[in-house]
């Protein structure tokens, strides 16, 4: 089976278990399920809980937690693009081809549908201890529960989107360590999430933890270097969303400031170390070198 | 002591623990931060971390993993006021007499400060884990967490939420059985894992845990009827917020559906009820009992 049939397998399998954990909408409340699910039925690539369960696997798998944790990644991804879409913060329309979730059931369930995805992700992480045995399982969900509270959070995903906003105000000085903390945070902090808790679920030791952990942060900010390129580079139709949005936005970017050929350069570096990590372990996941190296080298 | 220094007092205690939590503002996201602790610093009555403790001793006290789970529901309470007074949602411009977060910090940042504290509170209650011993705590803290998730969430808290924005539509049909859910869900949800949480830490009996979710489901919707009749009855000065909204708003409460009086003699059932059940234990929380009926009959 090749790469590309691999990928489509898999992708399979996580989209399998996010409609295992998705709530069905139903009652009084069906309104804000419906938007739940229609933002996370969205698709995409699936990159945090595919990585996730990759990175167990690089350490022999984990147990059946694993899941619970694989859909509540994906939850609060899709949570935090519902909320970066809302007309008062990047106010898209659409979202990979469609229309995004405020457009379609009004900015006021928008709102509560992201509050509704944040929270039920830690509702299905804690459904992890229901699979717990052993007090040593119950210690590897609390890890991994730690890892995502904190990559979310203030100190994570959230505070990288609020230095992302303060820095596109008018009034900002925007440094490239302002940039590269939002790289960090923004984008990196749930994918260092991804590969950390797959790893401490399988059970691997602090130095592995550690080292993916710096893996991830390189991967997340070739990532969004990449992304910052393809805003120039990609075409609407291949994207499925706005292209030049950034300069549109004024928006200070690698690209901005560096240029394309630096940031090609610099997004070349930082997979080549990564893949370096990925294959200093005992074991090697092909599939998880040659998805990362995908990830960072794609056109959309 | 009388009730009044009592109250005094042990609010003061909830501040110190909500003060020991809150992050300090600082770094690329002290934008974030600031808001966060705007909002938590409004002030207010603390009702829902003051009732998991009075719970708590109610059943002999908690150990240390209390003060978590205390300054945990605060956060979400105060998130769901900071996205509530958003402009998609009810659009108030004030809230005990201060602007709203969206006011001073912009809605962009209050979006993600709502975000940030609700991620921030199960950061904050899982920090309870880490003054577990015994497998037995680890278990007990399992089942606050799940009650916290599950009574902040689209079964709890963010249901009714979607409930009554549905229901302030004007295509909506709001039977009896809506505003009951949305009475249930918005206000009494999070009052519900205050009092079973105070409980589960405190290891109380499935039984009495189960009376208590009874007890503070009445003490909820009381509070919530006694909101709407001070809506009407009230002053704008005493309550620090403008009173007739829900009139202005077209909304249906049990006021506008029952009237005054049916709904003054609907609290008083619900609150008989409610101490009743406090009472049915081998202890007495005497300072409960009439924090109770204080907020029940309040006038702010």
């Amino acid at each position: 089976m090749n790469f590309d049939e691999e990928l489509r397998k898999k992708t399979g399998e996580v989209e399998k278990i996010l409609g295992m954990y998705l709530p069905e909408p139903e009652g009084f409340q069906s309104r804000v399920l419906e938007a739940m699910a229609y933002a996370v039925s969205a698709g995409g690539k699936r990159l945090r809980p595919l990585m996730m369960a990759e990175t167990a696997a690089l350490f022999g798998g984990a147990g059946e937690s694993l899941s619970c944790f694989m859909a509540a990644i994906e939850f609060i991804h899709t949570y935090s693009l519902i909320h970066d879409d809302l007309p008062a913060l990047d106010n898209d329309d659409y979202r990979r081809g469609r229309k995004t979730t405020h457009v379609v059931y009004g900015e006021d369930i928008a709102v509560i549908a992201g509050d509704g995805l944040l929270n039920y992700a830690f509702e299905t992480a804690l459904r992890a201890f229901g699979k717990a045995a052993a007090l040593e399982d119950y210690q590897r969900i609390e890890g991994a529960l730690n890892i995502l509270g904190k990559k979310a959070g203030v100190y994570g995903m959230i505070g990288g989107q609020c230095a992302d906003l303060v820095a596109e105000r008018p009034e900002a000085e925007v440094t490239e360590e302002t940039l590269l903390f939002i790289h960090e945070n923004k984008t990196a902090a749930l994918i260092q999430a991804a590969m950390t808790i797959g790893a401490v679920l399988a059970g691997a030791d602090e130095k592995a933890v550690a080292s993916l952990e710096k893996c991830a942060g390189n991967i997340g900010v070739a990532f969004q270097i990449q992304d910052d390129i393809l805003d120039v580079t990609g075409s609407t139709d291949v994207l499925g969303k706005p292209v030049g949005s950034d300069e549109k936005n004024h928006k200070l970017t690698y690209v901005t400031m560096h240029g394309l050929e630096e940031s090609g350069r610099q997004v070349e570096e930082l997979s080549r170390e990564a893949v370096a990590i990925l294959q200093s372990f005992d074991r090697r996941n092909l599939f998880l070198e040659k998805l990362v190296e995908q990830l960072i080298y794609r056109e959309k």
